[in-house]
């Protein structure tokens, strides 16, 4: 045996809820009768994805919290995941703590490792999460209907501020700089809240690329248009209690830019019908999950920024792109 | 848009037989009713898993064919797979050549591209593939019973050969080497005998590390162990007649290693009761596959070689893992 399959003993865990976990050449799943699977890989790559000298807890965190968020924006529960790991050479520091950040977060959610690789090569995380939805219920992009109202949970651009601290582009005292990286580094995916949604939500999806430019995905696949006010997600990073006690005394441009083309935000940006304002806000409050209405859905396509005077903004931002990248 | 969302364009295609295809946060996979879902993950990575100057299209097939083959050892049917790949840069050369390649071998077995994800990064690929088989009924490492027969599919050895040869430490002219280079970048996964197998083999694993440190897999999981006729495998080797045209003149010694530890060959070992001979040939028979017995299961722990006049071997070959790594 390899020293590259005894790392795999970092992740060896008997297989609970799975029929075969860890071990064969198959892992076997089985969701139970009326469930689809939903299913969602993502590859998270050092320099690119998270910065050499992450903790290793928190990117085990991490690696596995991008994979959930998708199962999030879908309304899926859950079940399992893989996981195939490149690593340049085994080192047991760093696979204790990568295993137990990600670990500690697959038990906070009842998913289970059932298998996977391990190689030697440059540094690359591959994770493939598995959850289950009732049949023909996930929630997708393509559900928003003129009318609908816009939601987003939570609050984004944190995580994009660490970015740019980190970076240096912008000064944060070690205080501040902890919360913010806290965000960027141990995202919470919207689990909970996204299961409360099905069935009341018309769309959805997490934004992990900035806020406007993952809603936008919802209107091309929904052939729809939206007005969307800016003011408003800036407004729910700007009035962050705890970044402003930490002493966040930030531009708003910077937030509003942070907060409407961040990125890495793992929150849920979804569509109802207005008829559902009282069971969106009860999902939010049964799942603990600030929800806000941030726009409309319009027949037109297209994407219209307004700010809280309904004046049209467009003009005023035309390289979201740029900046997000 | 960036390039590598375009690139996603080289592998996108309209879902099928899954519910939901590429595009949104996850696919949604369903078992038929009685169904299981086997589930199999693999990363390959540049200088270890292939050779950096490989065809781009043999690459593509290799990436599904060795998920596929773990599939192939638990009997499964292949369903679908996600693709997570991280390039140096979009090479649409290089993209044209490993998705036709992926996608001729996807499509020969109903195996639907259903999601995944691109990124920039050290050339890394990483397949996860599902496959279906009916409930409890998957082959396991696990099932071997004292008294069963040891069987294996096709002939092993000539991935080694061309490996070796690709590096200089055999010699082999043109022709051959074009022989072997086939079997080592384009093996085809066992699917239709695995199938069949299913109700029929107490036990199986596919052998991608090399014949016998594959098959102590079984008998580790199975807690038993096993009588293999050495000679057996490697007349296999050196009986194929398109390697002897070719010139393969190489001494019994090498074929030997290579057959038995010669490893990236994706053909089953697998095991069932001697009531069943008939039926295991005629499951070779209808999949259009070679099945030789090797050897036998036995209750005392260990794997004993033997010669065909039933000498042991075991002190003359000491070292596999040392020539297998």
């Amino acid at each position: 045996m390899g020293e590259f399959d005894l790392i795999a003993r970092y992740f060896a865990r008997p297989a609970r809820r799975s029929p075969l976990g860890v071990g064969d050449d198959c892992a076997l799943l089985a969701p139970r009768p009326g469930m689809q699977l939903a299913v969602s890989s993502d590859m998270l790559v050092e320099g690119r994805h998270f910065f050499p000298d992450v903790y290793p807890a928190h990117l085990g965190h991490k690696a596995l919290a991008v994979n959930l968020s998708d199962l999030a924006a879908c309304g899926a529960r859950p079940l399992a995941f893989t996981l195939a790991l490149a690593l340049p050479r085994v080192d047991a520091v760093w696979l204790e703590g990568f295993s137990q950040g990600l670990l500690a977060l697959a038990d906070a959610h009842g998913c289970e490792l059932v298998g996977g690789d391990t190689t030697q090569g440059p540094l690359n995380i591959c994770i493939t999460v598995f959850g289950e939805v009732p049949a023909s219920a996930a929630l997708l992009r393509s559900g928003a209907r003129p009318g609908d109202d816009v939601w987003l949970s939570g609050r984004t651009g944190q995580a994009r501020l660490a970015l740019d601290a980190l970076r240096g582009q912008i000064h944060a005292d070690d205080a501040l700089l902890t919360l913010l990286r806290q965000r960027l580094e141990r995202p919470m995916p919207r689990l909970a809240l996204g299961q409360r949604l099905v069935g009341l939500a018309s769309s959805a999806i997490d934004v992990s690329d900035g806020l406007l430019g993952d809603f936008s995905h919802i209107l091309s696949a929904s052939r729809v248009g939206a007005r969307i006010d800016i003011d408003v997600a800036t407004d729910l990073l700007a009035g962050c209690q705890r970044l402003q006690r930490a002493g966040g005394g930030f531009d708003r441009g910077l937030l509003m830019r942070c907060a409407l083309a961040g990125g890495d935000d793992y929150e849920l940006v979804f569509t109802a019908h207005p008829d559902r304002r009282d069971a969106v806000e009860a999902a939010g409050a049964d799942s603990g999950t600030r929800v806000t209405r941030i726009g409309s859905i319009e027949a037109q396509p297209g994407l219209r920024l307004v700010d809280r005077t309904g004046a049209a903004l467009n003009g005023r931002f035309p390289s979201f792109d740029h900046f997000a990248s």
